[in-house]
């Protein structure tokens, strides 16, 4: 028999209770009410969206109190402390605590996004687009017409307005965002109780973590008045109860069709594997010469090892021959021109080597692109100045999207960073990553004479550009500066500046075409109650506080203090496993029963952690800030039999912020009524 | 202007002084007269050959008494001590001391080589292949007489009796050599003061490593009696001084045409350093679990991250246009059928992707012919056990050459071997190497129905081949035995069993038959003056203790125990610079200006772990250990400029056996004269 788009659609609907990162504007008040008895009010949903907060870097978090206090987790504070370190203050290992607002530290390029409003804007984008278009003049018009849409909107409202790609293609939303740049910091704790466990019990349960860390935004000077924020919770939440997580889970790929997914097994997935062991390896190397290299090496060292551990876990997920199995029994249309065909076509053009190469297109595109055969932040520095020189000239709608409009403006905060560059690491990243290039076969002109080493030395040692003054003016004298500029990094990122993005670019687009027609089809049958795969924009999930079972065990749904304790001692305190100083001497203040880590049943992905986890209430009673190696696989399928995501609660917070760290001003904050 | 043969050759000849690992039977007594003034004399020689030591877990060694006693190093011995420890007793990490004989500790797998004589038969081998025989019928016909000449010298001698292919082809010598399997543990260090500075120091000076164990050789149960033995000298050798290395070399690459390098850079090397990051991503995750899981992990773990730090350094070798340029520049005949030509082909064709899978002939060879896929000691011993049954009943002359003659002892010595296996480390290394062959692209039938941890959990937990005694019930049972085992680890080594070996063997096969003429023309011109490619047997090097310059800085050419102390205390004495607590509390008994490790310019490379390092009197001054970072690249081309090779001083070992180990007997066995 053949199937139809029906039948095949029908494989996609959700099985579990607890499944969803739902849109704001698509709340799922029906499942709440029947599953829960809960009544979603439009009060939760505007104060869930209006106090959850994204950072741009990566994470999620909250505004905790009317002064715009935000807490969020230390893993996605510890960019901006390693910034605010020098090699004789360490405040990443040492942690901080402001105790009054003039003690604050100013964060040197964060930016700190909150939702105010979404328009569907899928009409408009799709109409530009006509039917017949060649792949290159499509993508030119829906470049074109999202410019446009964003560049009204941030004209009209003068709110940082990106539009949005939901269901890969199926709807376009506009996202209108209150932006945030003069954040400060108010206080972190130290790396090894944030941290506890380390690379060994990440993506692990039990765990004994005190992720967090509390910034502040301000306007004008001032700290913001922030009327939508979540009222601190003193209790934890117990086994069976409800809880919301309000954040920005960054990708998921459920809905992709089984080609892309194969694709994903057998090339995205090793390639990159392949990319994040070859960094992690140079920069374990590096971290182990000495005390400062390890801490200079120590945010890419954790971004890398946390990366390499999901991706891991996701390539084992679909090393499973029943997942994929499943997920190719629910597609069956594959006759010629189909929208499953165009992808599966996608794809291999994707895994197809490039005349001039042995590299795959995807290969080129990642590390001469994506940038991964440059990994130094001269280099990207260099880039966007010899690309901005070109861009800015072009009117908007033929500009590359990241030089559009409200974007520069964001762009610009990190183009202009004080935050200091290290010349050996970057040395070091860009030999290593030039010779990971050659180690694929890829190949660039100065190869001939010089090798990955010798480039990586002479450009990074000439540049002038750790100089933001420097940056500054050659930003400024455009296209002529970036002529005559004999800067060593700017030469060299002129060079190898002819990257497949364009090829790339149109193979995105012919696959956002075919899975706009069967996100049609889909909503022809479920409307949109199955929520789009995840894009790093505001979602709610919900599930349930729960303990689970593992090798024949029962793993209680919530860790305390006195786990911590026991836990180190196993390890002889050694790291990761050591506790800080002032936990084990004032080890006889704390309640050791107090609960300090807990699971739940909710759908969430990478981009969650920091992400407000909030009681039927709408009071925040933790911070997520992991998943359990179950839940890796959540990129290709929900499942709540083993797979929990993991929040540091808010009463161990509390209690340790009064208890251990004196930060009474900042509990007072917290807890005022 | 055409080059002829003589030309190209003449690129080869050696430019530095001290370039050459010599044969001992080829040494070089006009170079020593005329550059060192030194009379190499047949007693030299001849306690040079018999009183190295190859260990076959490939290392090197020498006898230091008459009455069998061997230094090597900790890091060659440390198999054997990880097969000796447990639990509760960890040899590797705390040491070792037998006081007397009795207490010494028999090993379960240990077999040493002491080379007694050699015998050119290249004519022999040569003869039997005929000019214009197929490769598959040449390669059939060189395995068959190579096993005809072992076969017949084991049983006119007695001794071992291997041919080694010498110059890539060029000449085949037979080598006989006394093989000891009764080998006793006598003294190890804590692995802290061996392996100080870890990772972070390995292949770096200054050093500051003990990287020294003794063993005791026995025959008929009593102390063999070895009256070849180097004498152990008091004294350190001082900068400018003659020193020898009589050890076993295990591979360099510097008569290998420029195509094979192109090969190695581009294939070879990408390849197999990928594999290695991979498994020290996973060894690495695994002993971070616990102590005991590191004590397991740690043997593989050093290896591993031993052989990713040479390769890469001789990977960003390659990558230095300059050296391969001369490489190329120094031949020209790639006319058709020449045998650069033939070499070059041969190298396409281990580029090639075989018509059923889109991994390489190269790295489907590495991946299920070496094993690379399946890295598991069970599986190791099962593909053993299902391939014995195989060969052992056909006639020596066709099987594989692992499988004959006097090979056949030493496979079993490993077959049986009660060395423990951990069957966690086992799932989790051969659940890591499967994912590895998909990642790579690869494929086995079982993959259609399981996961790479779904059949590693299965085969590792459910065989029986942890017990020695169902290994040697399986191998008496023979081919009936294994065609009726259920066991899942035989079931699944038969699964795999097909791997394109005869194929890669014949590539062999041509590239030998180029290398052959190539040596031949270079014969002609430069006698055989310039000694062949590290084989992994006894050569002969020499050179000069010498400082050198870095940076613009003079690193002197020895180090003293005061600089020990003065590094760990620089790294607040935390691993990988942790001294053993008898170190840091007898720091006064030593003499901190003791000589710890010193440098010399003589030509070594991995396999030279543990040779005797001798001076002009032929007494034992170090032990080598290591080399350099500047002489990674020795694989390729040999330089005195910076690279050296560093040994721990004799010295330095007896000052710390009076002084911190309480050695008296063992002090007095090496001084008695």
């Amino acid at each position: 028999m053949k199937k139809t788009l029906l039948l095949v659609l029908l494989g996609t609907a959700p099985c579990f209770a607890d499944e969803g990162m739902f849109l704001p504007n698509q709340p799922p008040r029906e499942l709440l009410r029947k599953n829960y008895d809960f009544e979603l009010t439009d009060a939760f949903l505007d104060r869930a969206m209006k106090a959850s907060i994204r950072f741009n870097n990566g994470g999620s978090g909250g505004f905790v109190s009317p002064r715009g206090l935000v807490v969020t987790n230390h893993h996605i504070g510890a960019d901006t402390l390693q910034k605010l370190s020098t090699k004789e203050n360490n405040l990443l290992a040492n942690g901080f605590l402001a105790k009054t607002d003039a003690d604050e530290r100013k964060c040197p390029d964060l930016e700190l996004n909150v939702l105010q409003e979404i328009v569907d804007v899928t009409a408009r984008v799709q109409s530009a687009v006509k039917a017949g278009m060649e792949p290159a003049a499509a993508l030119a018009a829906r470049k074109s017409i999202i410019a446009k849409i964003s560049k009204e909107s941030f004209a009209k409202t003068g709110l940082r307005s990106d539009v949005v790609t939901l269901y890969q293609g199926g709807l376009y939303h506009l996202y209108r965002y209150k932006k945030y740049t003069d954040v400060r910091l108010v206080m972190a704790p130290e790396h090894a109780i944030a941290a506890f466990g380390g690379d060994v019990d990440n993506f692990e349960f039990p765990r004994w973590n005190l992720d967090v860390c509390f910034f502040r935004v301000y306007e004008n000077g001032q700290p913001a008045h922030t009327p939508s924020y979540f009222p601190w919770s003193a209790a934890s939440p117990g086994e069976g109860d409800l809880v919301f997580v309000s954040g920005h889970p960054g990708t998921t790929n459920r809905l992709e069709t089984h080609a892309r997914l194969l694709h994903r097994r057998d090339h995205t997935l090793p390639y990159t594997l392949q990319m994040l062991r070859h960094r992690e390896a140079l920069l374990l190397q590096h971290a182990a010469k000495g005390p400062e290299q390890k801490r200079l090496a120590s945010g890419d060292l954790y971004s890398t090892a946390n990366a390499r551990k999901a991706l891991t876990g996701q390539f084992q997920g679909l090393l499973d021959p029943t997942l994929l199995a499943k997920k190719g029994a629910a597609e069956g249309d594959l006759t010629l021109g189909s929208p499953w065909d165009n992808i599966r076509k996608a794809q291999l053009a994707l895994a197809q080597k490039t005349p001039q190469s042995p590299l795959t297109l995807e290969r080129a595109y990642f590390l001469l692109e994506r940038g991964d055969a440059f990994d130094s932040k001269l280099f990207k520095i260099a880039r966007h100045l010899v690309r901005l020189a070109d861009e800015l000239p072009k009117p908007e709608g033929e500009r590359l999207p990241e030089y559009r409009g409200s974007g520069i403006e964001s762009l610009k905060l990190q183009l202009f960073s004080p935050a200091p560059i290290d010349a050996e690491l970057e040395r070091v990243k860009l030999t290593g990553s030039l010779s990971f290039l050659k180690e694929l076969g890829g190949d660039i002109e100065a190869f001939a004479k010089e090798s990955p080493a010798q480039i990586a030395a002479r450009v990074v040692h000439g540049t002038k550009l750790a100089d933001v003054e420097v940056r500054k003016q050659l930003f400024a004298a455009g296209k002529q500066g970036i002529d005559a500029s004999q800067d060593p990094m700017i030469l060299f990122a002129k060079a190898v500046n002819q990257t497949p993005r364009q090829r790339y670019d149109e193979l995105e687009e012919i696959q956002q075409q075919a899975y706009q027609k069967i996100a049609d089809a889909r909503f022809k049958t479920h409307g949109q109650s199955i929520p789009p795969d995840a894009t790093f924009t505001l979602r709610l999930a919900f599930g349930v506080v729960k303990s689970y079972e593992e090798d024949g065990g029962k793993i209680p749904y919530q860790t305390t203090f006195a786990g911590a304790f026991a836990r180190s001692a196993e390890h002889k305190n050694r790291e990761p496993f050591d506790l800080p100083p002032r936990w084990l001497s004032s080890r006889d203040k704390l309640t050791l029963s107090t609960p300090f880590n807990f699971v739940s049943t909710a759908d969430t992905i990478g981009g969650n952690s920091g992400s407000p986890v909030l009681n039927r209430a709408g009071e925040l009673v933790g911070i997520n800030f992991d998943r359990n190696r179950h839940g890796l696989v959540r990129n290709f399928v929900y499942t709540e039999v083993q797979a929990r995501h993991v929040s540091v609660s808010c009463e161990a917070v509390l209690h340790a912020l009064r208890t251990l760290y004196g930060a009474e001003a900042l509990v007072g904050e917290l807890m005022k009524r």
